[in-house]
């Protein structure tokens, strides 16, 4: 176990039907500017109801919502039970308005701290024939 | 500034022209099984070089190695130098021997420390057609 300084730079503040608001903190704003030339990005954020001793002492988990009985490790799925509870999910966005960004696709708690945000890059980042086992695609995205 | 645990997963042990090899540690192991049934998946590491206090602070870059003169947030684009030095890649599997992934496309460092892998989906995370400013398109991959 080693001791990060994580900073959070922001955390989701809004959520909605169509959309997922973010809010970034004042002291980070800035990092945001050219963003809204994407129309995809990455949103690293943490988990932080799972962040206690026995969700993150889960190594295997059965992945029901997905219509599996079968046992996987938790980094061979998406579980949010897993040693670091560090959330990613790729997401449209819609909008940007100062330090907030309006996202679609993240399925977090409001007071969810974001970690990081990182532009979606299709040259490396799309795949469309990517092999992955039967099962992960039925039920949800996650 | 909070302060998370972090539990270092693994770490990048061999650096060779056609592969990375991740060693997961012992206690994590488990955590890999049924990995092999993806052909790609996320590693989040930590950008262990850039963790002081300078980079950290570090908000706009201008991102010359994909030939712009813009200066861009860091939010914006792939610099490792950001508030959260967290790398995100997206890499070819190519085999699992106990605790060891070798992989194809990670540009790391010998001991970069891993936090967290993720299976790779196509139906949610290949988007062909998402929109990038042009100059991401040039240079490196990331």
């Amino acid at each position: 176990m080693s001791k990060i300084s994580i900073n959070y730079i922001g955390e989701v503040v809004k959520l909605e039907t169509n959309y997922t608001l973010l809010r970034i903190y004042e002291e980070y704003c800035k990092g945001l500017s050219g963003i809204e030339a994407y129309s995809h990005i990455h949103i690293i954020y943490w988990l932080h109801k799972r962040d206690n001793p026995e969700n993150r002492k889960v190594l295997m988990v059965i992945p029901k919502r997905h219509q599996t009985n079968e046992v996987i490790g938790v980094f061979a799925c998406r579980s949010p039970s897993r040693p670091n509870p560090i959330g990613l999910s790729t997401v449209e966005l819609i909008s940007k308005n100062q330090c907030e960004l309006k996202v679609k696709g993240l399925d977090a708690l409001i007071g969810t701290p974001v970690l990081d945000i990182k532009p979606y890059s299709p040259r490396s980042e799309s795949i469309p024939n990517a092999i992955t086992p039967e099962w992960i695609e039925k039920g949800p995205k996650h």
